[in-house]
């Protein structure tokens, strides 16, 4: 392809670089050296970008990642001047509270593909784009009828390059043949440090070649615009290969502090600006000017084509399904974000009949059990397959078919010792839509290593699920480095994220319904490597509620509340207590996000007025205030021995749950004892 | 160096294979594929250590650092003969509850240089090792008198060099120039997965020569001793470079199910054990063997060597100290893990008519008033320097000395947007002894990406401090991805953590007195962004305790407790309180883990029965109930816009704030009110 460019393109990219400074002049925030670097490129990628945006979820559309978040300015520019729903008057409210234009962007906005800021995550969320890409292209393109062949664009700079998130997921990337990804490195050479030599002096090329990337580079990034061009072409070229493009530019193209770590952070004085106006032929005394040609431009070469491009597709879609109905109907439904009906039947129930089975095991079969019903089930483990179990039995990898391993086609991920690549590129598969349900395995306390990632997860709402087997020091043997203790304390905390810890096969398959049917909160599930006994008084209906009554008892001295594998002990513990006529209900308290969504009638019903509650759980106690009046934790880290002998040793027995119930029921039994669940505000 | 190895050689080879393979069928637990590669490596690279086991603090021995510490039977072996406290009966109790020989090698064990297991920590902590001992031996070391020239050794494995915090670290030591590192990547192409080929496709020499490193390659770990010691002579003469040996190995080598998955994580079958054995001369019908002239050949080789060098270096520091008295006191002093006496007076002391200050400017002036009198503080930011405030006016870089940016005694990091690698080498650099306090900045949001160095700061006692500023939504435009929700519950729910959240300048200066003189306890301080007056009753005496009453008052209706930016909101919002005659302690809590280290006693003349409390703090509600009967919080992520605007808009104000106090007093009238802090158990 050899791009021609005009006057009106060189107009269009001095408009993109000064509604972008003029963002961050009036917010007096912000980032402006970035955009004014970067806006060739934006606007030569945006130019042949697939898109629609009064259809922003179409799913064919090319997708572009602004991995360096803070040049958002740079990215409601280009959505503005491509027609989606952010007008003048939101790029004049950039970073105020109740803004379309926030600090960084925000999943959200229609246009922006993935939330981004936290560096590092966006490339390792192209990664994750690509995949789903490539796997939804294999799935479902067939002799004649190409449903998909779109590309993921980022940008990404130096900071995202240093964060080790970005350097698993794009080993990944090269090591899977991504050739439908093309990220261009702003190579501007500052960070807020000052220069880069300060921190940074790495081959980043040779570095890129090493995970088998494609590796181009734009000498001029600020004004070459057919080099940006060329280089891009040559990277759509590449396919068996991601392409990181570095192109060199000058942070804050154009500003007096051009060049230097001052135009990184905060807004150009008011003299900067009024110059760089005048510089690129504009009136230096207005603010937020978009010339009518350059509003042509981007309507004519970019929105209509994108327009067409959309209605052809749809048209294709239509032929295609009369050809194949099922596969059609299956986009379809894909498409519209539905389960098909009736998956929920395949997930399986237990009795208290059935043997005792690790919850881990238990979510093997989940998996089995409806992987052919969820063609977007898309697994994998970040190299504990066999510990984690889970790969179902005919599970195809997915893997470049030259490999020999599997094919784009396959749903099983070998994401290698990588969790917090992992975790991003599960955010960019779920961001990708078509319904993709990512899950992805790994010990408990190694979740933690992907915080970054799991805490966008649960402020952009991609419905992923953490398959977390190894969930206390039930693991035994390989100690405290390995056993969590704060783990379930901390993403708690995390708004809007789900945390099951299933006691057995019923609410295991809970568990998996709410986390599958749920559509913007991702779902870790915590699970014993140890085997459970199903229990009397558990289902799937009321596990699905995050929390109920596993064995009511009347005038009960005591509630006692519990998860996971502490709950056949504390029903022991009951046993025990019962034994000195001591009456303790026993309340499974599976997730507490699903619960808190239930009715205040039923949670009290759960939790009533007048029984002291104590909860039981071999990890820390903080959190459980919210529900119990006396906790009964692990505060402390573990140990390395035989995983009885490390319960018994921190007395997780029947015995040490009951002396610390009768120890709760005297320290209540002259007090007024109300439900936790009450509060005064 | 050409080494001559002899049959006696090969037998200890033979001895700590077997070992090792013992120790994991005793346990039948552990992992012995990766001793049985590793032992020809683990013998010659101890063949020439510097090390005295009886004083195994010594400052200039040479550490080894077993990144994939799931090979710490390898690691035992080696201990074992070469003079460590640790028996053969030790060795028996291999991965048994109380061993000395946990499942993953633990810190406090005499000879273990650093807790490892999590993949990637190892090598990372090596880092931090070499940079300490670049610094120590650039900042003592005098012409004539070398005090400090040791090695740091690193063994590590495929998994290690996929996560992300090792190509952190790495990429860092490439550009620091860390000639005193020397890394063996066990290259045997087996991980839990199965073939590294199913994720691991990079080619990591080409990688580690990006990042600036010397890379060679040993063809046949197993065997080739000659290689392997080469190897190792010419990495030692690599002096600007850290260096990579490419080992190439067989995992289970000699095992029946060598270069196979099955050896990586289970024991050895018996038949496979005795096999063994009888292929390396060994009686197949004994365990724990190791014949005499292998002890003799470490006694003759290794430890009488070692001792002898300790000897003769205790000599050189004396004649030094004759030389260089101040500088041969100030090394004594910091061998012995003393700060300098009165180093606390210099702590700023403030009253409330001093201006209002930023907690991260407050910080920056307790980091410059006490660098001069610590010269084992050495400090660095993740690429947020300017904005932690981490660096004082005349810190030199600590740098190699040919950039021209600073030097090796130089004791200011620039770490790059590293966070992970940022903590695990601050790990590694406490663990190098010599007193070394280690700080770190970035915001507080991102200590998260670190959690995996985090965690083992605290497991393993490194008495680290992370400078966690913008500390809030009070950052402001930044916005969700930037605003910290979680993380003070996820940290104070880690044991062995301080949080501090100090509230004005006198409990800045309480924080790091209280961090700096812990040895066994890491520290987060977090800070804010925005300026914070100077309270009322705020003492640093009194805010060492971690919690104390700020304003006193008789006959309270109410305790409110906060924190950090929200305390002086809380005063005012006492203020309003009064106004309504409705009287109001006023609590500051800038540390749980401090304050729960108080006597009862003065636990609840803070917390005293009768008065109901109410905690005050914009984060996640999670773990207050510890103190709180209540807990005005943030249960969800915070907001783009300007700070006051996002405080206002949540009622974090002082009507906010006194309403809701209001509501607490109201439900509690009628209820008995005991402390939080009484537990039945």
């Amino acid at each position: 392809m050899s791009q021609q460019f005009t006057e009106v393109d060189k107009l269009a990219i001095s408009t993109i670089r000064l509604l972008s400074v003029d963002q961050v002049a009036a917010a007096n925030s912000g980032h402006p050296g970035a955009p004014l670097g970067l806006a060739p490129a934006a606007h030569i990628i945006w130019k042949q970008m697939k898109l629609n945006p009064s259809h922003p979820e179409w799913v064919n559309r090319d997708r572009f990642v602004l991995s360096n978040g803070h040049a958002c300015a740079l990215l409601y520019s280009m959505l503005h001047l491509s027609g989606y729903d952010l007008s003048i008057e939101d790029l004049k409210s950039f970073r105020q509270l109740g803004s379309k234009c926030p600090g960084h962007p925000e999943y959200e906005l229609p246009g922006v593909e993935v939330t981004t800021g936290p560096l590092g995550q966006g490339i390792s969320n192209a990664v994750g784009l690509a995949i789903a890409q490539a796997n939804f292209a294999a799935t479902y393109n067939k002799p004649d009828y190409t449903l998909s062949d779109s590309y993921t664009f980022a940008f990404l700079g130096d900071g995202c390059l240093q964060e080790g998130v970005s350097s698993e997921a794009s080993s990944l990337a090269g090591h899977l043949k991504l050739g439908n990804l093309i990220a261009l490195y702003d190579d501007n050479q500052i960070t807020i440090d000052g220069d880069t030599n300060v921190s940074f002096t790495e081959d980043v090329e040779k570095r890129y070649e090493a995970y088998g990337w494609e590796v181009l580079h734009v000498a001029n990034g600020n004004e070459d615009l057919a080099a940006i061009a060329q280089a891009i072409s040559q990277a759509k070229q590449s396919k068996d290969k991601p392409t990181l493009i570095k192109m060199t530019t000058t942070i804050g193209f154009g500003s007096l502090q051009a060049g230097t770590h001052s135009v990184h952070g905060a807004a150009l004085k008011p003299d900067d600006v009024k110059q760089l106006k005048t510089k690129f032929g504009f009136n230096p005394d207005q603010s937020f000017v978009v010339p009518q040609e350059v509003y042509d431009l981007y309507n004519t070469q970019i929105i209509q084509p994108g327009v067409q491009q959309f209605n052809e597709w749809n048209q294709v879609l239509e032929k295609y399904s009369e050809k194949y109905p099922d596969l059609g109907a299956e986009i379809k439904r894909r498409v519209a974000g539905e389960l098909p009906q009736d998956w929920a039947k395949a997930l399986p129930r237990y009795t208290p009949q059935d043997s005792a089975v690790a919850t881990r095991k238990l979510s093997e079969i989940v998996l089995q059990n409806i992987q052919s019903l969820l063609p977007e089930m898309i697994g994998g483990s970040a190299d504990l397959t066999s510990s984690n179990l889970t790969r179902w039995k005919e599970a195809v990898d997915f893997q470049p078919p030259s490999s020999g391993l599997g094919d784009y086609a396959g749903r099983y991920i070998r994401y290698g010792v990588r969790e917090h690549g992992m975790a991003a590129i599960m955010n960019g598969i779920s961001a990708f839509g078509a319904n993709y349900k990512a899950y992805g395995g790994t010990f408990l306390n190694f979740v933690s290593y992907a915080s970054g990632a799991v805490r966008l997860a649960a402020l952009s709402g991609h419905p992923v699920i953490y398959v977390a087997t190894h969930d206390s020091i039930g693991l035994g043997e390989d100690g405290p480095t390995h056993q969590p203790i704060e783990t379930l304390a901390h993403f708690r905390a995390l708004p809007n994220m789900q945390v099951w810890r299933p006691a057995d096969g019923n609410e295991v398959s809970a568990a998996y319904h709410v986390a599958l049917t749920n559509k913007h909160t991702p779902a870790i599930i915590a699970l014993s490597r140890q085997n459970l006994p199903q229990l009397e008084g558990s289902s799937v209906e009321n596990a699905v509620k995050g929390g109920y009554v596993l064995q009511e008892v009347e005038n009960a001295d005591i509630t006692l509340v519990s998860t996971g594998s502490e709950l056949s002990i504390t029903v022991d513990a009951a046993k025990k207590l019962a034994e000195s006529n001591i009456k303790a209900r026993i309340v499974s308290l599976p997730d507490f996000h699903t619960f808190d969504q239930q009715s205040e009638e039923y949670q009290l019903a759960v939790f009533p007025d007048g029984v002291p509650v104590m909860s039981i759980e071999v990890l820390a106690t903080s959190g459980w205030a919210k529900y119990a009046h006396e906790s009964f934790g692990l505060d402390r880290f573990g140990a390395s021995g035989k995983a009885p002998e490390v319960y018994k040793s921190l007395e997780f027995t029947p015995e040490g749950i009951a002396t610390r119930a009768e120890k709760t029921i005297a320290f209540y039994k002259d007090k007024q004892v109300i439900s936790p669940l009450h509060k005064p505000f």
